[in-house]
């Protein structure tokens, strides 16, 4: 057994987002998406959960400072997306449709040259209480 | 000491929003609604808490059967407001600020006339996890 | 402005119940209390939020030592009805309907022998995260 | 690495139910399960999470929609058990204890053939909200 | 009913304190405060929902805006206590026993005049999620 | 696939700690652990999630009995640090740096003696709802 421990810092965003396929007309986007293809957009309050796999620092104990984790995670992410229009206002989902499984997707890559390689790294991303994703998975 | 008991019933909806004040200019309203004047717009999970005040019926035990509370608020609030954009989509907020409080209040006006006026009517409203709002106050 | 504070201790329990009146046929209980009739009963995890309000002692700083207020919670209330069948088990339910409002009064009924007369008392009682009731209202 | 993404959907229902083998006396019963063998039954708040794991469809962004595995979950699990007492009501706990980890495995078996093959799956069960099973584990 | 609205905002901090009457000996303080009497403190995090009450303001909707409430609590409550003894490191708490009950009044002290007079100020304090108390209490 | 299930048990504690590290000055301290070097302390409310994994016992349908556990957790852990200054009071952090994570890793050790060998141990620490650790992990 090694010594890795997971740390986790959780964070929020609120942005508004429409879920669409542009190469669909709008009867087969509302069939698909159904009310979540509002073409004015809903919202949502998203909960972000970043893990961090790996040996404590014998001198801190720590895996990593969960503050500074706090303030990369701001940077990297919760500074582009909240109050923002995904669809709008954020250039990865010009052409990327912004589900939860592609909002989380663009976030790990995000962090990812951000944090120590020798880190294991993953996102869970709360749309709702009920709905969620995480990626990646082993 | 009335037999009055308090009876809640708690729904949500997502929905999209922008905070302005159409009379003032970009600027000022930059300066007094910061983010939450993002003219794409940003979202919330909206949770609903309706409040209702009576005596238990004797028969029934219920102040009100939650279930059709329940559908009330459904069909009066969550099906106008879910996954829409407040402003564009709603006409209760075309030219109404759609800040918490006035949400708040537009909630209570439509569903008072749907509630026994011999019940007492309060709603709660959390805009996030963090901020909420409750109408009417004594 | 008085000084009284309002102090609040959450405990819980878990129960069966069924919901009818005895005085009406089967059809019309089915209509009243749907899948809440179940003859053979269904359950919840009852959260119950005691409240009391009072002027904290000037030498301890307590309004009632909330330790304390938790050991008469469990002794009055929740050693009756936890892991019980309300309706079977409980000598309060026996003719009277296991309703969330009838259930606070009831358990008004057995706290308030038990807690100092100058001390106010509320309770609130969460039959799902989505339905409580609270009592008594002033 | 893969870019399967694990989605999560969390639904509930209220159920009674009690702990007991028929194969033993009441005193071994009450020795092992204590006051979950009250043979008038108790009951819970039971909230269920399901985890599927698979590749983002690339046209709609979507593991799974999960409005559509809402509905799965509604129609194999949460119609069967909400407000039954799972013992007596269904045919699935008739010979089988209804302890928390063999409900996951009932709920694992009622979903299986209703998810796409490609799909991973596991369930998390919660019986209360510091009583929680999962299943399977790997 | 006048158009008045509550407004809430959550904050939290994390602290360390000891309950105990220094005008008593350590066997009545070990009586009366049990294991909160432990000379080398224990800890908590704190979180608190500071209440306001108003007429929204027909030109942008707040009652206030929660923002600058937000920054108010931080600059009079959360900088002073977060990761702070509050026997030891608080004026406040030098000679006042640091119930939850007294720390929320000297949370409504700090607070009052920080906040418009013509607000309705109230403060709850969850000292542990089953734990809270509130002031002041009308 | 195995019939392995995993079981969990929420507890929680209440203690006080402080971080730094004795063979730095007080200015490296400061740099590295901020206010946690707080030399008066500060404190938390630790929630504990403890993990089992094995095959449910066909007689009892347990992995274990969850109150057994619960017995088991309060003895080795809770009762150690509930209320205590981790620093001060235990003899485990007199020269371990109280971090969550050598918290989670000091709470495995405890645990591990005292459960069966068959079964795969692993324990989650939440310091703060938004900071939280888990070990080992694979």
């Amino acid at each position: 057994m090694s010594n890795k421990v997971a740390v986790y810092r959780k964070e929020h965003f609120n942005a508004a987002h429409r879920l669409y396929n542009p190469l669909w007309d709008m009867a087969k986007n509302d069939a698909v998406f159904g009310k979540c293809n509002n073409p004015n957009y809903h919202g949502h309050n998203y909960d972000l959960v970043v893990k961090l796999v790996g040996e404590p620092d014998p001198q801190t104990g720590y895996v990593m400072d969960l503050k500074i984790l706090s303030d990369i995670i701001k940077e990297k992410v919760t500074d582009k997306f909240d109050h923002k229009n995904l669809n709008k206002d954020c250039e990865e989902f010009k052409t990327l449709n912004p589900t939860a499984e592609n909002i989380a997707i663009v976030i790990y890559n995000l962090l990812r040259p951000a944090i120590d390689v020798s880190l294991y790294l993953q996102v869970r991303l709360y749309e709702t209480e009920r709905n969620f994703v995480e990626y990646p998975v082993e």
